[in-house]
């Protein structure tokens, strides 16, 4: 937990520049993001609305979902002719290793717009930071009316208990997480784990949101119940054979591969409503699934070698800026060595893109504190 | 504003090891700070207090105070046999530009701490990042019951208006702040500057803070009505002479000292009482004022040749550590020259003190939110 954090600053590498599969996901959630504001709007008088988006690192998203948010209520506010929200409080939480100062840097420009395009002032909406894992309590009780997360949820609070690296069974040699050939010891690992954290994020979130309060989360999941289906996990078989690539001529150490599981689920929607519906205190009002092309969607034909080539880098270069922390905390990989695997990592999903169109699939849903 | 920020990270000119000063005011302002808080505990029901650090920084004093606060409130809890807090909502701010990033990696050993020392469990504090100025509104109204400001509100908005480097009249030649030669006109936009950011200050606070809330403020002002005192300004008039030095051989360009003037200012009580009573919603408890030696009242015999050297370095890198970012920008010197002119400082400094022990006037207040 301590690791994890997407890549920083605006770099080449950095998610700020590479994380347009976060803002497809965004985009496509919008829609049912909304119609939770709104719902929320009609049966709930808010004096000042608090907001919170968990697991906002430090891109161009961060605040757009924000500004989207607002837009809605301030949206409503001009059609029901009277201000439905007359302050906002907003919380952009992240891991305590998340670049918040990059975040910070771009408030002032943030507040300008505000004032321009909303002519809200500066004393009706107060932007703060609250950094900390959503595995467990970030906010006073009922403080919330509006939690918003996205692409943040499949990552679990640690490596599945009984997988971690200095255990010394080595139940999941080769591969990076569940896979085809994991043995069912290794799946239930990873069920149980998320199972625990995300009943965890359930029973928080019901302490910290207000009655009829609103939560949309989004994040990857599968369409089977098999969790070794391939759009839940093949992006990480496909790791896998990048890093196994590089062991066999020992740049990597292949022990090291063998003792790594990434810390990331993707649930189906029956495990998810089980938790929702064992805690007790949400109605689910939407559970939809996504389908999200690994590059998140960029116009390219992928059967020229060029276009092969050239989504096959995107994909990497998405995934780098995401797991790179992680990878580069358990092997000690070096910077060359890093931009090598990425390289390998491209042509090998360039390839399988060209010839199985595999998508992620994401789940997005609408959850209501019940009264 | 966008540009003044304690020098970032841990190394040798970081503020964060070069902050022996500012924590020494803080310890002789921790008197006042524990009576005005357990005044008002002993007058108030807190379900949930809201306690903000304004100006925070990013060095070890950042969290120091807001432990020293929770210490002095789980004393009364104890002492009164029963809860008076159940709650902390921590807000810890300063500019966007600080490094919060640093703040935030501190915080989980200060969880932990406080679950160790003071058996709090993490759904009784929350600790969040807000980051802008306090010359204007950072909290929605009546959400404060306690703000403390340390060393911080001796910083202006801006260079007082009509001494901006882009003016043409160049009307504090040679100088950084308020020097005995300088022009009454100076003196005057400085002293309108304080004036103006001063009352934004405390008309912000005082929308913030609940009826019977306490403020607590340290920063550096003066003895005497005079502003060209020489507790006052000093140290500002001895950096001058540095950089001067440099201006002579070339290395600095002379027509950059001209134009610089530091947005800062060291109020006398009058000045500061005169803008209380103004704005008239806070009771002024105490208005101290503390002798603090330039380099924090470490003991070293300044008559010996080495100690006047090492009180005269460690007084530069005191100041490196505030002013360095403010310098850059200004002057755009270069690593190596900055590095000169903090020698030269050190040197002018150390000489100066071994003749006259000047010393900084530290004032300290206690204001109450009238009901």
């Amino acid at each position: 937990m301590q690791v994890l954090h997407m890549n920083k600053g605006n770099g080449d590498t950095s998610y700020a520049k590479n994380s347009t599969v976060q803002s497809k996901i965004i985009s496509v959630g919008k829609p049912i993001m909304k119609e939770a504001v709104l719902e929320m709007l009609c049966n709930n008088v808010i004096e000042s609305m608090g907001i919170a988006d968990l697991g906002c690192s430090s891109g161009p998203s961060s605040l757009s979902v924000i500004s989207e948010i607002m837009d809605t209520v301030e949206a409503a506010n001009r059609l029901l002719g009277r201000r439905m929200v007359s302050e906002y409080r907003v919380f952009l939480n992240d891991l305590y290793s998340n670049d918040f100062n990059n975040i910070f840097m771009s408030l002032p420009a943030f507040y300008d717009r505000l004032k321009e395009e909303k002519g809200l002032e500066c004393e009706s909406c107060f932007i703060l930071g609250a950094p900390g894992s959503f595995y467990g309590r970030l906010f006073p009780t009922n403080s919330l009316h509006f939690v918003h997360s996205s692409s943040s949820l499949h990552w679990l609070s640690q490596v599945p208990a009984g997988l971690e690296s200095n255990d010394l069974k080595r139940l999941n040699k080769g591969k990076l997480y569940i896979s085809k050939s994991s043995p069912q010891s290794v799946v239930d690992a990873y069920l149980l784990q998320f199972r625990n954290d995300f009943s965890l994020f359930i029973k928080s979130r019901s302490r910290e949101l207000v009655a009829g309060g609103r939560m949309v989360l989004s994040f990857m999941g599968r369409s089977s119940t098999d969790p070794t289906t391939e759009n839940s996990c093949y992006q990480w078989e496909l790791l896998a054979q990048a890093i196994m690539s590089l062991a066999r001529e020992g740049r990597i150490e292949e022990e090291k591969l063998d003792s790594f599981n990434a810390p990331y689920y993707a649930p189906c929607t029956e495990e998810i409503k089980d938790e929702i519906q064992k805690e007790g205190s949400f109605t689910i009002g939407r559970l939809e699934a996504f389908e999200i092309d690994w590059d998140g969607g960029a116009v390219t034909d992928i059967h020229t070698p060029h276009g092969k080539l050239s989504v096959g880098r995107r994909v990497a270069k998405a995934i780098r800026a995401v797991v790179e922390s992680m990878l580069e905390s358990h092997f000690g990989i070096e910077p060359d060595v890093m931009d090598d695997l990425f390289i390998r990592y491209g042509d090998i999903v360039g390839t399988h893109l060209s010839k199985s169109r595999t998508k992620y699939i994401n789940l997005v849903m609408a959850l209501t504190k019940k009264w």
